[in-house]
C-alpha cells in the first residue's frame, strides 16, 4: 500500500467513524429521552434512583448480547459510564 | 399514577432501553470493526495509533450535532470512554 493510499483508506474509515457516531449520538439522547420519562414516574411515586437490581440487569442484557469484536470488558466499562451520567442528570432532574 | 400503573410504565420504559441498549452495542461493535481496520492500515505503514488531532475531531463532530437532552460534557464523557477503549484493543491488536 502506497502512502497515498493509505492515506485515502484512513479517510474513507474516518467518514464512516464519523457517521457511526452521530448514530451513537441519536441513541444516546433516544437513551436519555427514556430515562427522563423513568425520572418523572420515579419521581412521581417517590420510588428511588438507584436500583442496583435493574443496573445489573442492563449489564447482563448488552454483555448476553455481545459477540465482538469488542470485547466484553470494553462493552462493560462503556455502559458503566453511560449509566453513570444518567443517574447524575436523574438526580439533577429530580432536585429541580 | 397508581402504584400498579407506575410500575407498568417503568416495565414498558425499560424494555425499550434494553431495545436501545442493543442497537447501542451493536453500533460499538461496528465502530470497532472500522478502527480495526484503520489499525491495520496504520501498522502496515508504521503510522502511530495515538493522533490527538484526529480524535478532537471525533469530539467536535458529536458536540456540534448534539442537541440534548444529553448534555454536552456527559456526551464527552461517553465519548471518551468509548476512544479510550478503542485505543487500548488498537495497541493490543498492534503487538499481535
Amino acid at each position: 500500500m502506497t502512502e497515498e493510499q493509505a492515506r485515502q483508506a484512513l479517510a474513507a474509515c474516518r467518514v464512516k467513524i464519523d457517521e457511526v457516531d452521530l448514530r451513537l449520538l441519536e441513541l444516546l439522547n433516544q437513551r436519555t429521552r427514556i430515562v427522563e420519562e423513568i425520572g418523572r414516574i420515579k419521581g412521581e411515586c417517590g420510588l428511588p434512583i438507584y436500583e442496583p437490581k435493574r443496573e445489573d440487569q442492563v449489564f447482563q442484557n448488552v454483555m448476553e448480547h455481545n459477540h465482538g469484536p469488542m470485547p466484553s470488558d470494553a462493552v462493560r466499562r462503556v455502559f458503566e459510564r453511560i449509566i453513570d451520567e444518567m443517574r447524575k442528570l436523574q438526580r439533577i432532574r429530580m432536585e429541580k
